[in-house]
């Protein structure tokens, strides 16, 4: 059961972290990865593939020679970097970032066609083929993410240039596709996503209903594709029109029980429809919803949080199909996933969601981001063995060390403006109550209440919230308690309160009519867990997993020297310890060792009889958001257990 | 060290196997296998994919009208399947047989050119293009699989008319390459065993000097195939003329340190470079083949003796890169490893040559082919889950079942002439020693002695050889004693010998002067061994395998339903027993049951803290080569050991 949302929009600038954690990673995003992007899009790194995104703006308005160079999508790296600073300038004022950005908007403006069109590739190199092909050509997409960062730009600068813009090309879309217009639906869903943002800045109902009718059209007809195809007699990846499961529309959004086909195409369209079943209190659309999550959460998703499992097509496959080492995993399909979590805390603030949405920010999702902010990785495996991954066929996607951009560089920009916009994801009010998602320090300036979090998550399990209230009416601070916590102990103004009786679906709920500066103060263990994976994913039986908090831990060769490591089991009994890396890239983090074994075989030959030799050996394990960060070497999550 | 072959060569007719386990398979192959394949090649099977390789022999002899169909190949299908014929009517006459294979010779004689010529694709389709494409279209490959056939219908036969056909094509292709003339190398080796046969038959210098010209020349110019590439406006497959591992002519035979590239290319290779060097005496080139022995042997090779196990392009990969899952191993590839194998006794009897030659017998090869003989595997993967296996990206070659017939259709007919001329790698005879390779019942009529072969094996370790000498002069057997043997009974004449200081490189060596009825009788005993591969093997490490014999076993879901056998592992100490299947399609044979155990989750969640249960389960395996008789299920042979 869901309600309306009744959600007060939290504004980018309401939120400022202040974590040892998350803030390190806000600024190295700000200080290294939105100006090496910026660089990238303007072609100004030697030796990086080219970008040429900006340049196809300028040459589609006019002010440059040229031709088209990149991918059809191309147009969206410059949206999510848009979308990223904008974040960024929220809580982090750069007036020349910001007059850097307003001059790129302007050439997006002029690139806009008379009749509200935005698409370079369709303007620069094939305008009479506009719209004839959604199912490769991603001009819905692009203009999905241009509609998200004009939303952000105009909430976090007050500019409205771009939101201009993009209403504009709302207006041209919603002239063109609905009921009693062209049918249409996008190849690559996102149009929805960026619709119901303009909505949510401007009001304006037709942008809801046109996000709706993209979804509830979807699937309608799942011959859309193969009969948008027979009209044309060009294509354009040669992508196969009857793979509708690839697309997701192979049936109406409310007849789709299990997360298939792409996956990143797959969480977004999800997130939309939880974006709409709140905003319409839609319980039909909610509960399909639910179905999916469940299939992804399940069924479907790594330890990780890492989703689609396929090294082809970056595609879920099957129930329990959860290879670790062919695996795809792809960092936006985790941030997608974080997107639609949030969506549905929305819709209805339950623990399992903000579970799911703190293991992606922990795991898949900051993983795909060198410590130094200047690799990244798409895929995102849990085991690797150099010389292997990345090499032999089945595998070749799976790199063991992140390289420097890709000529598809989606992931990177991504978790630009994910990192950037961090705030929107702990946080939502509504009229009664507060709710806090996810542990992390910070000054929040909220309707009811001003709140300062201070934190030591991931390390420890000690949080604080001091409560400013802004109204003399009780009201409700529910604070997510993840799910592994098994031994809390929470003080109000330093006095021990019962929360047990206070718990509700993951969350701890404290009403009262707040003061100046009430202090919730929750301290818990933070044992090391060992995880089993269910025994139909065939990659993981007789295997465990090491947690601690939020985040999941890995075993890297280079820690681990005394054999390869899948030589090595964790003892039964793995007395596990705690320790403080002090040196190299990974300084300040918490490892862990257990006891484990190491096989040995006298024997160099390929088979023997020869039982192996067992050495006790002592095993470490680091978070697994930090893995390749030291050289190329050998890294497993799932660890043979004795 | 080698010598230079003394081999007599042993006509087919020579050896009749009467064997419990052999006889049944050589019966399946004259019964079944080699009329079904008749009926493929004249489509005559409904429903099958049609292999029209005998209609392009009529097309081509100008006796039918129409168009060539199948791949370039195609003609070698015929060919495999008369030299299977001509073994089986060596040993078990068959009139109406023979008389349908004449017939089909006098077709492929029609089909020749004048010149000696004989290539259906070429001839019917383009008659213009001969010669162009070696690297892709395989004109050499197919004259030497009928220059095969030609020497086997000859020598088991006695007729000479498909003999001639391919003397012509042989001299055809002496007047085209060699030193002085058209510089060639074929793109995939078989031509050098070919040439060998008919020169084994014929005597003819000039055969045996142009199968060397083509190992000798091969890798001397590493770019030949590019610029034979370079030559033609035209391709086959679009095959990459820079890949010259793929088909081994990155370097001199002598320089290949590694078995790398397509497997079936590599070993048919080797397999006649020891041929060559037996013939010659040639030390150096025996050395380079002992180089490749061992690059396959101790680094490159499953337990069950599949190689290749790239599952893109049926590839040599890495050194212990065996994955059991994305395998290829292909049944051919294990076929070629046995005639390697034999070529290089021919040069050394050493037992590891005669190990590996009977693991391939009693493993990988006969797996290739369903207990009923109508359904055959390409692939032979030590690991197989339904549902993923055959379905996955990266996966999708590795079938759970055996099909019934493939487009490219190159193992059943490899199987059927292995098969049918089984003799042929159980003997050889030099002027001082008669060596017995391999343990079969059988009646074998050789120089020197008539030899009367009584066994259990693989089912027990009882062998007996009765020897009816026709020559009054000493001379020695030599019987291969497979390595793993370790404890063994001699008895000569009900005599029990000493045999330690008789073995010699793992043969038993019995030198006297033989009477009329020498009896040989050895027995040792078969336990149940555990094998551990090498720790660098990613898959394996923390497992173990199970082998009785010289047979391989694996676990089967149908016989281990406690769970599936992800769960499952080994007991530490697994109390083996054997025992006698009595019932479906593996009756007779002997399986093994061992201590076990099996987790179980209570929770069905994805993932748990709750440590699995541990029950005592005891597990059944059978031997490997039998797997997938009793309908698709699980397998694996290596099995998690505690």
């Amino acid at each position: 059961m869901m309600n309306k949302k009744k959600n007060r929009s939290i504004a980018p600038d309401q939120i400022l972290i202040e974590d040892d954690f998350w803030s390190r990673i806000q600024t190295l995003v700000r200080e290294i990865v939105i100006p090496y992007q910026e660089k990238i899009l303007n072609d100004e790194i030697p030796g990086v593939e080219k970008s040429h995104a900006l340049a196809n703006f300028r040459i589609a308005a006019g002010l440059e020679e040229g031709e088209f160079y990149g991918m059809v999508f191309q147009d969206s790296d410059v949206a999510k970097w848009l979308e990223g600073v904008a974040y960024s300038l929220a809580v982090h004022p750069d007036a020349a970032l910001e007059e850097r950005a307003d001059r790129v908007i302007e050439i997006i403006e002029k690139a806009q066609c008379d009749d509200g069109y935005l698409n370079t590739y369709f303007t620069v190199k094939e305008p009479e083929h506009r719209w004839q092909n959604l199912l490769e050509c991603h001009e819905l997409y692009c203009a999905g993410h241009m509609m998200e960062a004009a939303a952000a730009y105009y909430e976090c600068t007050g500019k409205d240039r771009l939101l201009q813009v993009m209403r504009r090309m709302a207006d041209h879309i919603d002239r063109r596709f609905g009921p009693g217009k062209e049918t249409g639906i996008p190849g690559h869903q996102e149009i929805e996503i960026g619709l119901l943002k303009l909505y949510h800045v401007t009001g304006e109902e037709r942008y809801l209903r046109l996000a709706e009718y993209f979804l509830e059209e979807r699937g309608k007809n799942p011959d859309f594709f193969r009969e948008e195809a027979a009209r044309r007699d060009w294509t354009h990846f040669g992508m196969d029109p009857e793979d509708t499961y690839y697309n997701q529309s192979y049936d109406t959004v409310y007849n789709q029980k299990d997360a298939v086909g792409h996956s990143v195409r797959a969480v977004y369209m999800y997130t939309a429809m939880a974006d709409l079943a709140g905003i319409q209190g839609n319980e039909k659309l909610y509960q399909a919803c639910c179905t999916l999550w469940d299939s992804i959460t399940q069924k479907r998703m790594y330890l990780t949080a890492g989703i689609g499992s396929s090294g082809q097509q970056e595609c879920f496959t099957k129930d329990y199909d959860l290879p670790n080492d062919r695996i795809y995993a792809e960092t936006c399909a985790s941030i997608g996933l974080i997107f639609y979590a949030k969506r549905m805390l929305e819709c209805d603030p339950d623990g399992r969601y903000a579970d799911v949405m703190e293991r992606a920010f922990f795991n898949g999702t900051i993983s795909g981001m060198q410590l130094d902010g200047r690799r990244f990785f798409y895929v995102n495996p849990l085991e690797v063995n150099p010389g292997i991954s990345g090499e032999i066929f089945g595998l070749r996607h799976v790199l063991p060390q992140r390289p420097e951009w890709y000529t598809c560089a989606c992931c990177p920009p991504n978790l630009v403006r994910l990192l950037t916009s961090l705030g929107h994801y702990l946080w939502d009010e509504t009229p009664d109550t507060i709710y806090s998602h996810m542990f992390a320090g910070q000054e929040a300036e909220l309707e009811k209440a001003r709140i300062k979090v201070k934190s030591l998550y991931p390390w420890e399990g000690a949080v604080s919230y001091t409560v400013q209230a802004k109204t003399q009416q009780a009201f409700r601070i529910g604070i997510h308690i993840p799910s592994y916590i098994r031994r809390m102990e929470v003080r109000l103004n330093r006095e021990v309160i019962d929360a047990e009786d206070k718990l509700d679906k993951g969350y701890l709920y404290l009403k009262r009519i707040w003061g100046e500066a009430d202090e919730i103060r929750i301290t818990f263990a933070m044992p090391v867990r060992r995880i089993y994976a269910n025994q139909k994913l065939l990659d993981d039986a007789g295997k465990a997993a090491l947690m601690r908090g939020p985040l999941v831990y890995c075993f890297e060769g280079v820690d681990n020297q005394d054999a390869s490591l899948q030589s090595l089991s964790m003892a039964r009994e793995p007395n596990a310890e705690i320790y403080r890396i002090t040196e190299g890239p990974l300084a300040g983090m918490t490892g862990i060792r257990v006891d484990g074994k190491a096989l040995y075989n006298r024997s160099e030959a390929l088979y023997t009889e020869e039982t192996p030799e067992v050495k006790d050996v002592r095993l470490t394990a680091i978070p697994y958001f930090a893995w390749s960060n030291r050289g190329e070497n050998q890294m497993r999550v799932w660890m043979r257990q004795e």
